[in-house]
């Protein structure tokens, strides 16, 4: 068995250069496009990843750099953080398997490059706006370099002809870059844009679903007998519609209609902050399938996108849905002029109905999920900076006189509010099931957005919301 | 029994007139002084917050207001808003208790007015800055309109002359006003500035310590044999020390110094938000005694100011101490100049931390803890708004060349950062048990803090960061 320090020098020698970078560094948003028989070599010359504490942290400052080789309290530290990588999860795996270094013995991959020796995974992206496009990118990124997925990625482009008269998928192959939803971003030299969607998902083992909810029945019926039977898919879709006696989520949509095992990866992920290679996590629900799991993981991990999964499909995908909600609140709060108590208590109660909506809903939702990148952290960055939060932000300034229809039109380029949609979905349901009073604050963001309450009233109802609800107590977490 | 619609009806007519508020409204930070007795009348005249949907709702737009009573759909919602408050709980009693008023029969005060007929309940605030005034504040609102507390509430301030050559505790009692750490905002007639600790403490039942951690050993000492052997505490303190197995928290110290029970009282809960009246949450934390926490809530609630209470004590406290490592690394972040996505995921890594860090030092610490205003909710307002995240910022943006020292003078005006001495105590802590490996986030803000690593650490230790801790199963939340 290796010991913690040799592993820590391993890291320290090799690890780090499995991940190269462009001269850009982590901004740069250019991976080098090396075919992986090159890997090696370039890697020796790219690296700018950091081992922290070692003499050539390019990115320490010199003050600091100093302090820290110099400092025996400061070597303490380096070991300790060094030490934090012996443990071996699956999330650090992939980084660890780069063919050709000593990374240490095969058991490090979980088995995952025994089940893929007969035959490489085919990956295909099904759909390319702006968060399919990062996922291409991300999923290419581990095509190239993982021994177990074919290189390949193709994506399935619905064409578009641009203002120069060219089409979409053509400059995508072109130039490597999807000018129009992500611009200045190498997706890599190894995704093919696919205006055909029967020829995009041709021989696919696994495929990524990624637009905007309204499309995905239309695109499970063209598929039909058109998928590997033994294919896996994963959803990056947010939202839901209703039926009668629940949400009809995209995953199991997506399940039924094609027989096939989904999947869904969701997180704290602004599309341009991951392809500009600025550190986030995501999380993967899963049903049953864990090798599924771990090879979604795969697909998708880079240390500056942290995978990790759970077995809660429905309590990650809600999640990533009822987020919405809970953003417009945050939005109203903000536009009413409210400081950050407020805004902390609003995004903590409305956490709190993510939580029992789903619990009420799907009893094997597990409360860990909601500590997961897919809960809190989601929670957070949409009630920050989401389009969600932007234009309840606006509804709220004007007084609720102008409606969120119009300020979306003016506010969002042409992108869609989920959170409004989203609200009147869960309404209808909270209705149906005679749960209003249940869930105070979604049934508020409702009433307001369809102007029956004044923005106000999301302040109003708070100060007087019960904060326990009697009659499910296995609910309060 | 009383159905809902007579409870609504009671809510809309009764209940709000229970939370007078001055001219001013939510914001004007007064609360009208009227003597028990004199209260009944001078709510009517006075009310301002408005029940939802009521024709003479005065913070509604009259467009909303009109649609709002026209639209039959708007009343259904409506009715289902007035339905949540019907079920009661321990923090609705406050606001349903004032005499005089018809607002149900006795057992809604889950029998606090029978145990407090015998002798009214006296409240001591010990300590007078910022916080300790709102404390204040809030505490004589309560014991002007509760019937079983005593109206004086006794301040002990610690004596200041002021520029002008007045002592602070006189102007407080002449104007009613702590204008040095809280102008503009009345105390209430009821609260009575005292510079003598054995005075402001005597015959007092309950008594409310928010100052300096560091100025508690010193305080227990003069209050030894001063104080009612059957008094209970709470501390607002946020802070500990490091003992030689573990922390030494303030509410432990406070409870063994004196021999009497100490409850904890935190939350998202920026003292001049509350002192204004915005709305917040807080969390009382208590050992065994029920009973008392219920009293607790008593004091400090009001419709503005949602306390519930946990049977956590050390949970509480420890959500409390612990967020402002968390505050200093949403710094860093926020200096290098990082995105939403990577912020979160740094908050909600150190959420993780500090639910490790509880749970392995207090078996008896709950999950449910850091749901409630506490846990999740001071961990947002203090990552976006609080005093550690900005110098941490500026020592980000400073690239650590300059010294959190340097720069807490600099920019905190006299007050005092916890986070970085937090961070080091629990480092300490952390280095003893070998602990460090499962604290990476703690760990590296503490480098970072002494410059033993650069600010940048704090990202490019996340993007390597195990997300599992191996070996301690039971805490993976």
């Amino acid at each position: 068995m290796r010991g913690p320090r040799a592993f820590a020098r391993t890291l320290c020698r090799g690890a780090p250069a499995l991940w190269p970078r462009g001269r850009e560094g982590a901004r740069g948003g250019s991976v080098v496009a090396g075919a992986k028989n090159a890997q090696a070599q370039q890697l020796q010359q790219q690296t700018v990843l950091v081992c922290p504490g070692s003499p050539s942290s390019s990115s320490f400052s010199s003050s600091a750099s100093s302090s820290s080789s110099s400092s025996p309290s400061s070597s303490a530290v380096l070991l300790a953080l060094r030490k934090h990588f012996l443990p071996v999860s699956f999330h650090t795996a992939a980084w660890d398997m780069a063919p050709g270094l000593d990374v240490g013995s095969g058991t490090r991959d979980g088995g995952l490059l025994n089940s893929y020796e007969a035959e490489p995974d085919r990956v295909a992206v099904i759909g390319s706006g702006n968060w399919g496009s990062v996922a291409a990118r991300l999923a290419a990124t581990n095509a190239r370099r993982l021994p177990y997925f074919q290189d390949e990625v193709r994506v399935w482009v619905y064409e578009e002809k641009l203002s120069n008269g060219e089409l979409l998928s053509d400059v995508i192959n072109k130039t490597q870059e999807n000018v129009k939803y992500l611009p200045n971003v190498k997706l890599g030299p190894n995704v093919v844009a696919d205006p055909n969607l029967e020829t995009a998902v041709k021989n696919a083992t696994m495929l990524v679903f990624v637009m905007p909810h309204q499309f995905i029945e239309g695109i499970c019926q063209k598929l039909k007998g058109k998928i590997r039977p033994d294919a896996k898919a994963i959803s990056l879709i947010k939202g839901m519609e209703m039926g009668d006696d629940g949400p009809r989520l995209i995953s199991r949509e997506i399940s039924e209609q094609l027989g096939i095992d989904c999947s869904v990866l969701m997180g704290a992920n602004i599309a341009n902050e991951i392809a500009v290679e600025q550190f986030s996590e995501a999380t993967v629900g899963y049903r049953d399938d864990k090798e599924t799991a771990d090879k979604w993981v795969q697909v998708f991990g880079t240390p500056y996108f942290q995978v990790t999964h759970v077995q809660d499909v429905e309590g990650v995908e809600l999640c990533g849905t009822l987020k919405n909600i809970v953003a417009i609140a945050a939005g109203l709060v903000d536009g009413l002029g409210m400081g950050n108590n407020t805004k902390a208590a609003i995004m903590r109660i409305g956490l709190k109905e993510m939580i029992l909506f789903s619990k009420l809903l799907f009893p094997s939702v597990q409360d860990a999920t909601f500590f997961e990148s897919c809960g809190i952290a989601d929670l957070i960055t949409t009630c920050l900076g989401g389009r969600n939060r932007k234009v309840a932000d606006a509804f709220s300034k004007h007084g609720g006189k102008r409606s969120f229809d119009e300020l979306e039109v003016e506010l969002l380029n042409g992108q869609k509010l989920q959170g409004v949609l989203t609200a009147k979905e869960v309404f209808g349901l909270l209705k149906a099931k005679d749960w209003e009073e249940s869930f105070p604050l979604f049934s508020t963001v409702h009433a307001i957005a369809t102007r029956h309450l004044p923005p106000s009233a999301i302040v109003e109802y708070s100060e007087r919301a019960p904060r326990k609800i009697v009659g499910t107590p296995e609910l309060h977490l």
